[in-house]
């Protein structure tokens, strides 16, 4: 009996928690990338090609139905033609700075919105009928099919000059929520992660957190981790929502 | 000295919570009832008119940043001259309906979105710097000035096929806690209320809610009631959050 | 029609929440308070005698269940016969300072889970009861009969070196839940209230709470009014859970 | 440089979460299983050595701190001499059967907090030292040293008729918080474990849970799994808090 053949995506591939899945993924399969500029994903692409792994960039905007229309349709004719979706990860940053609500715009409270949770919707249409189909597939994965979705202190707590991030990322956990409930009784396991911490990728070196102290940010090869253990959760054990921080982080 | 002139605004003053609310501080304020059509305020405006008070409706649609303008400016030129914000509510529903998750459209997430949280954010920006001028008045009036904000069970909560307005709500209550977490220290009492349970208004008179027992739906004036409570809490016990259910609702 | 005699009971009617709750119901209701010492309800009672109330202390140990029947005898024999419960306040103090948990004693766990857990379960037999006959009084009451328990920033929090008091009073809201829900179907109302601050009485008032801004502390009277509202919610719509901290807390 | 020897406890280690965790932790680190009678810990035992491993069952009860001092002055001095404590689990049931709040018994909600929140205290104050002197070994494991702590459905929903269980596990969770503040940043792993479901283990297996439903009861084994994968998080990405349920759950 033939495996069947499998494949992962990775949505906000950029540097941190998105390079760092797509690598721990691309040992187990082949991984596409996503990100909006093609320099958020070269660097991982190439790691796990170098490591022996399958990768292959595209530049999309989860944002924009048609963006990812056009990569889902490539991926579909062109890159894995009869692999079924294993995982799904949805990691792109909701993008938005502290500010004094009364000099925020419509603008930031809309990108917010769209960065955290138009674009989780739209990768969701895409890749739950794909998750779906594996779940289906004649000779089952070894796990069940993922959508593992990112999020951060902002999922739970609305802080002060905070209302478009938490917003938005509030209800990014909603709709992973609400996706949970709807298809893991279908087989799709749908997992949520508050990253609670910054985490410690080049852009944040200089960020002197938790008093700088050894391992006060999160190391995002152990997110990635998490998330792998996640992923491999059999149906009888799902975990909906895990937290993770520095062990000095306050909470 | 002459004491501090107040009034209040709700918006989203159809029948049910609108309405009810708008009764309740109509008999210590003159109130605007905002809604987008003349026809969901109309009944409430009479309502209060009849009981000796003073109203006036105003068509305008919270989600529209130009349609608040243009009530903000005729409130502050034509309404109540040299009249304080003592209290505003926002009351607007998210307005979306049940449906699997892979039938639902862009557009039905974006309505979502914008009736459940754009909405509140325009309304805020218009609100809080009236309420902030207030909490400033050289004779400070009896309750601190307070912006409530109408939640639902969907606030803390995604449903299976409720994911857009899950989002919405959850963003909705996220922006009322970061608020209060950024005005409460000036002086504004922000809440937010957990509507857990159907109202019992015309529309839903039909609905068969708790078995058909008596009180299973939630009583409007009840509600408006909770509200003034809040309202009237000195700023050494604010509320941030309530909910609220019928006796014989599951939670 | 005569209509029913009714009465309340506070336990722990110390200076703070609970004389200044016995105080608020004293307005409507003969009031019974209990205290571990009479030196603790004395004051409580002088003064609602001195605004023209009716209050009756009687020492007791809620922790201690001979101690309770042998109050709840003496309420039921000599002071209000023929009255119902109309509200059941449970105001007892956990009683745990801060201590790293290596110094702690079992002792100090005992007394903590005994004062914040086992003190509302034995006052919650004797008052649910009660309750439950008054809301099968020929003539009902105005209020729906209620059982209201305070809780404190450790009910929703296990910080550090506090564990025996957040597992007291962790529990405490749990079985305050517990009863909502097996007894506000039967038109019982319970609910908990999280006290998050410091109560501004004589004991603090050394206490440079919040920077020693004015009503950085709570005021007792303002928390006593929002007990009194949620008694006077109908049963169409009872909140279960209220907050109740300063303008200026952090939270 | 010679490596530092470990070992693990698993206290309450009956058929299903302790025994499943007793083998999985096993595979790396001699383990003590503690529990009230042989009976619990002889299965788990034969299964280790069956498999390889190395096992030792001490009967004790952890809801009494005299026979926990026996139990840890055993391992002390004749069981693993120079070994450090690895991964303490805390499985112990709460041990509370439904009930109408009317009729339960001050006997059993004693027994639910004994069993709940005093016997994690005692088991805490024996291990958390031991697990401070692994963070400070000259060679430091390949993990942090970790006390793992299982909850339920009662941990965190208060349900009726639930009182005494709900009000233990609440205060359970609430130490496991408190602990994981306190010595988390101290290099101590505390996490807790949300098991929402019904275990699949011999005494269940009669029970058509979910429907009846293939996988419709949680697997031990998948529990245990994520104990060990909570293990062995490094201290820059801890999780304090997993929920773990079959995928049809309703939650």
């Amino acid at each position: 009996m033939p495996s069947t053949k499998l494949f992962a995506i990775v949505a906000g591939a950029g540097p941190g928690t998105g390079k760092a899945t797509a690598l721990r993924f691309a040992k187990a399969y082949p991984v596409v990338l996503l990100a909006r500029r093609p320099e958020s994903y070269a660097e991982a692409v190439a790691a796990i090609e170098a490591a022996g792994g399958t990768a292959v960039g595209i530049s999309a905007d989860a944002t924009d139905p048609a963006s990812l229309d056009a990569a889902f349709e490539r991926i579909a004719r062109d890159l894995f033609p009869g692999h079924r979706l294993a995982a799904a990860v949805f990691n792109a940053a909701g993008g938005f700075a502290r500010k004094p609500f009364l000099e925020q715009t419509g603008a930031e409270l809309a990108g917010a919105l769209d960065g955290s949770v138009k674009g989780l919707w739209n990768f969701a249409q895409k890749t739950i009928p794909l998750l779906l189909e594996t779940v289906s597939a004649e000779d089952k994965p070894s796990h069940p099919p993922s959508l593992l979705v990112t999020g951060a202190t902002a999922s739970v707590r609305g802080s002060a000059q905070f209302g478009p991030f938490a917003a938005g990322m509030f209800a990014r956990r909603a709709l992973a929520q609400s996706l949970a409930r709807e298809f893991g009784p279908r087989g799709v396991h749908v997992a949520h992660a508050v990253i609670d911490g910054v985490i410690d990728i080049p852009r944040t070196k200089a960020y002197a957190v938790n008093g700088g102290v050894e391992d006060g940010k999160i190391s995002a090869d152990a997110i990635a981790e998490s998330y792998w253990h996640l992923h491999t959760q059999p149906r009888s054990a799902f975990t909906q929502e895990i937290d993770l921080r520095p062990f000095v982080e306050k909470f």
